[in-house]
């Protein structure tokens, strides 16, 4: 398998960067071969404008997603464009900041999923660009996982990360695993090294994953065009209640290790 | 009325730019005072790090909240700041890429957003910093409104900017205002000159408008940190239904003017 790791955070001493680094070890005693795009090492360029073209078809007035479609785009794009294509299984690895990702992997969405290299119509969802491809994302919290619940103050998590998830990897075909979340990282050192064998484990089996089911383009009206056929629950529903479902399992497994205690 | 609005487009020409333009001429008619940030044309930095501080406390680590709590801030950070406080009303400009502001906003609630300026606790959501000031999202899609219906193939429009709405919005105290969406704009004059039209119309009465009554942390169990009481909807389906009222209004004028035609 060949794992594209795309990470963001400003501290290589960062639980972020451990978890990275937990990843790209356990990808390689499994023999897969892995990639790292580290952006802040990278100094990845965040603001997508006229710069990110070689060329400029139309110099009066820019409009971005033309200009994608013109091709001709800087080096930087063009490399990140031959590691996704490479990839089988793509990992997200990032701090949950504003709700959602951090400026600079927001600039890598905006400036490197280019029409039409990742989506053109109707090349969308489960007729995407990627459909051979997994893609899963990996969170750290600053707040526990109760305030995350649907009916919690911040709201559901995964219904939080939908405009990643949905809009973006299932978007472009990929395969979405249900995302990793690391709750509340800041204040202990046993929770993050618990953290570090739990997510060891789960990427030691991440081919065997099953994604997300979300519905398909053909379970709308008019192709695409009109609403989700009746009796079928949203994908938004369908993210929330993956979330819940993983809570439930955390708390009944945290039950029986008490019990054996 | 002393109004701030926060522009994120890279082109002049364009419609964003328009929106942005007239807002201006609606407000400085009415007597109002505004400033404008223009991210783009500020060349603002996008990229939250150490360069953020004028003084670093923890220089082996880099723990960014940390650092933002300490104070020590770059110009840059704290002249927005000051527009932030001098405004009564907040307007964010922005296209929707990847369901989302693009990079250089998010580096904007990344950089400028700090904490205890925005946000501490427990000065959160109806008990937060900036509970007297509204707050207004305005949006340019590309594509039409049906696809952003709750069953549509994109998702509820309004539950998709859940993050910047309830998550940043809400969550420093702002009074959210409905959302402002202008549909696939691209692709004809007439619907832009009539989308200008309706957003003077909106703008002029502003000062009116009631913001989204959300639920407050006293209708969380355990002062927020448990759920929502029983009987209560939660703000994500509050921002959904926001969302759908908006679109059957829209539907039924439309109605009206055909009959009268």
């Amino acid at each position: 398998m060949k794992v594209l790791i795309v990470y963001a955070h400003p501290e290589p001493k960062s639980f972020n960067s451990a978890l990275k680094n937990t990843a790209v070890e356990v990808f390689e005693e499994l023999g897969y071969e892995v990639k790292v795009s580290d952006l802040y090492e990278m100094n990845f360029k965040a603001i997508a404008d006229r710069n990110d073209f070689t060329e400029i078809s139309n110099n009066e007035k820019l409009v971005y997603q033309m200009e994608q479609k013109k091709g001709k785009l800087t080096q930087d794009i063009l490399e990140e464009h031959e590691k996704i294509e490479w990839a089988d299984l793509i990992i997200f690895q990032f701090p949950l900041w504003w709700f959602t990702v951090p400026a600079i992997m927001k600039g890598y969405f905006d400036r490197v999923f280019t029409v039409p290299f990742a989506y053109y119509f109707p090349r969308l969802y489960d007729k995407g660009v990627f459909t051979g491809k997994k893609c899963l994302i990996s969170v750290t919290t600053g707040g526990l996982d109760g305030v995350y619940l649907t009916r919690g103050l911040m709201g559901n998590a995964s219904q939080i990360l939908y405009p990643l998830i949905h809009g973006l990897i299932y978007f472009c075909g990929f395969q979405a695993l249900s995302p990793e979340y690391f709750w509340a990282v800041a204040h202990s050192e046993e929770k993050r090294i618990n953290y570090l064998k739990s997510w060891k484990r789960r990427l030691a089996n991440i081919h065997n994953e099953e994604p997300i089911q979300f519905n398909k383009i053909e379970d709308y009206e008019d192709n695409g065009r009109g609403e989700l056929k009746s009796g079928k629950i949203t994908n938004f529903q369908i993210l929330g209640k993956d979330f819940e479902r993983k809570i439930r399992r955390k708390k009944k497994r945290k039950k029986k290790r008490k019990k054996k205690k």
